[in-house]
């Protein structure tokens, strides 16, 4: 049994949370609105006041939060992790956010005697109530182990994937590789459309090939629909594309696919799609197309 | 048992009909070259000096040629099917050719008294061999019925997706989800090693989420290796994202991911890549970052 | 004087043949729809009946019809020029085409002994009524002196840029130019609109810096104005970027940017924008940004 | 006459700092280096020790300095202008940096009693020797009005855009456009020379049509004999684009083309080209088309 400080109880983090205390640890939970706290006091889990109070006698501090400058505010603030928890703590930030700040934080965390590991985490709100997330950790490996069982109650599955910083880049790849995976199906679907094949067969043809994979499988309804209930929100991925192209940039890594993708998913927002799923970037391909989606 | 003439015994061609004389028909295959019949030959059937001997007295045509002018000669031609098969015979197009090229061919097969089918195939050489590709279906409901058991002795995946031309949108598709899927991938892949994650870890956790595909899984162990053995060669490929984007161009449905994925694959071929399998997309994604594939 | 058969007397070639009959030639001009022939009677030129009529006594034919295909039929066809015309009697095709389709009926003139100059023209419907085309020659040195004289007649800036095909290389590349910029000019207008800066002394200053164009002087009052009277049809634009992305690819140069703005003027045409002013790209980059045109 | 700090005299502030001292005002100098300052003293000007001493006096303080955190440092630093300067100063930003940052430092400014001007320039290292710049140039009516007669001892083509950051959208704008039509050159090029055009008097022709353009005219050189002397940096373009990319997501716009120019510049700095001319775009259209540059 683990003392849990887990900060951050929105529809990702809550039932992360309530999966670790049923796990049998003791999770004392904080959100900045506090009515969140709900489920994981109902679980047998404990709201706090304040970061500082909820990481105070932590053995774990587990954070999940939407951006950067949150994560360093909960970090670094003066009622945040490293000001308030014990020398030593090992902190899980599953944000994600960009490598780059990963890499500092890190730093800042060793500079003050704690210890970091980046594990953003993929699969969705469905992923989280399910305890099926993707996880790709970064940090040492020690670390890794430390925290192994702790992500084996969230995840299904779990992969060290190098230093601090590896897993917020294992997350921002997948959200390249996911977009393109989508923007493609998405052309494809309005094609298919324009030459009156049969959505159906086709796209059980092609998921039976070479052309098969997890965005077909689990959006192709969502397009042959025009039905685009989240899932995973056009914003959020906006916002990862930003991380994407930003730090490929960074480190000299030209992403032609991924830049334009990235302009694509900035106009599905822009016209409005911004709460859809990220499937709804086939609207993006209709407009394009002259249809009116 | 059915009499089959079977036109173009390539890489491709030639496995289909030593499968389809091994389920029980009687196969009469004619190639360019003619000693590429022999394996047909050595499994029982018959090579033809023609076409037209070949066609002669089939009830079945299967074709599998290059391309829109090798299916063009080969129907059209003075020793080709229309001018010397039986009235009715049924033809098996399973070359990718351009679907309106196909939709003009299966006009003039019926008003010739013929009929047509478009069924070309994905899979590749390895589908070829094994019996199991995936095949995509275009024509009227009762030929698609009656050459449903031919195409059980050669693929795997058999579906009848709409009229004719049907099953050349849904192979076009196919190669436009696939060649950007690749890209993705490499360009993913091209990130995570300039940013020091084990890629081997990386794209295991990529594959168990919604990053996964049939590209990930069959793809992966040639860009780490950076060995591109075909496969599917990228030349190919090229051929195919011509008639993706001049389709697409002709229908009115904008593609911009696959006009760029296409300017990409035209580069790896001018790079001197064309013998490669499409995963060396992931050369000039390394050469566009400045580093020597 | 000489005695000029001019094919196609459209909204291009009908003010280019007067201007020739008004040099002092003797113009014998023929339209598929004769009525579009009065302005060259009008101007003291004459009637022909069919281009076998048109071209039977002329030293030099020059055409202007809109594709490849329609070229093919004027020089080809039964009544057409080489069938008809008297042996050596130079032709001069100003039609957008192909370049390899016009290298291929270089090769047949010769053939027939006949010889071809590709001399595509811009400028628009304004530079064929002033007489101020820009005329881009392909063929011999030769026969380009020969033809000099008849180019002034119609032209401003003219210039011999290599053997046959040059003339449409040099089209081609303008044409793609032309989208680029005018693309590019687009998506700055819309950005400097949301940032709220000034857009005509903003203009101002992009134009007397690197930024300046022709294009910035022709088309920034329709952008500030959002009117897009043709001008330069988007319908036509497409028609020429179809010949640069083929052309390019035939040659095995990568054109990305050409790509794109391929993609975006066909989705222009896609959106019902095709008989509008090239300049309507603007329209694109509104949509795009969630913005109503 | 007017007093006036210099900080930053580099490659443009030098000669800028120098052109103010010539049109009779009293030029105290400042650079990190303080070698630089040789020139200024030269003319008659006055070096000082720091941002601090130089700003002290001064009736008008000007900075031109590399990215935003400079200019960040030299207005909000100790030993900077805020700090230090007289109330009421008058300071005119030649940086070019993000227009969000700019409106930030004009409202900073606004809180501590001081006006700013954004006022970026174009016109490179030339434009700065010659007086010839154009200045794009945010802020109030009545500051611009006083700053004219030194913006006019510097500069050719002075424009008032706008309110503060106007300036700097401004020249983000320009950068946008000037990158665009270089790769839209380049690729033109390429592509006539990949089909043998006489290049000279083929860009002869497109420039004194709709293509023609200041890049054309000023870049034509470079690119027919693959010579790339800066000119401006292909590593000053990357940051500009990276400003334009950010910004425009910032603000909703979308910009295809931009986003794509920004991958290829990415790409020549990867390839080592990044000390090189911005119209060594030209080296990467032959990379991607299989030639070695």
């Amino acid at each position: 049994m683990t003392t849990i400080a887990f900060i951050g109880l929105g529809i990702m983090g809550s039932p992360m949370a309530v999966h670790l205390q049923d796990a049998g640890h003791d999770v004392i939970g904080y959100n900045l609105h506090p009515d969140k706290t709900q489920p994981l006091v109902d679980a047998g889990g404990t709201a706090a006041a304040s970061v500082a109070d909820a990481v105070r006698d932590a053995q774990v501090v587990a954070v999940m939060v939407p951006d950067s400058p949150d994560v360093q505010d909960v970090l670094l603030g003066e009622d945040g992790v490293f000001a308030n928890a014990k020398e030593g703590t090992l902190v899980i930030d599953f944000s994600s956010i960009r490598p780059d700040v990963t890499v500092e934080l890190a730093k800042a965390a060793q500079a003050k005697g704690f210890r970091l590991l980046d594990a953003p985490v993929s699969g969705g709100e469905a992923g989280a109530r399910n305890a099926a997330l993707s996880i790709m950790v970064g940090g040492s490996a020690e670390d890794f182990a430390e925290a192994k069982p702790l992500f084996d109650a969230v995840g299904k599955t779990i992969v060290h994937v190098g230093g601090n910083g590896a897993g917020q880049t294992v997350k921002a790849a997948n959200q390249l590789i996911v977009a393109a995976n989508i923007q493609a199906l998405a052309e494809a679907v309005v094609f298919l459309e324009a030459y009156g094949a049969d959505l159906g067969p086709a796209l059980d043809v092609l998921g039976g090939g070479l052309a098969g994979s997890k965005v077909l499988d689990q959006k192709r309804d969502n397009m042959a629909k025009k039905s685009f209930e989240p899932g995973f929100r056009i914003d959020l991925h906006h916002k990862d594309l930003g991380i994407v192209t930003s730090a490929a940039r960074e480190a000299g890594v030209v992403v032609p696919l991924g830049g334009l993708v990235a302009q694509l998913m900035a106009s599905a927002r822009a016209n409005g799609d911004g709460g859809l799923d990220h499937s709804a970037l086939l609207r993006g391909v209709q407009r394009l197309s002259g249809q009116t989606p």
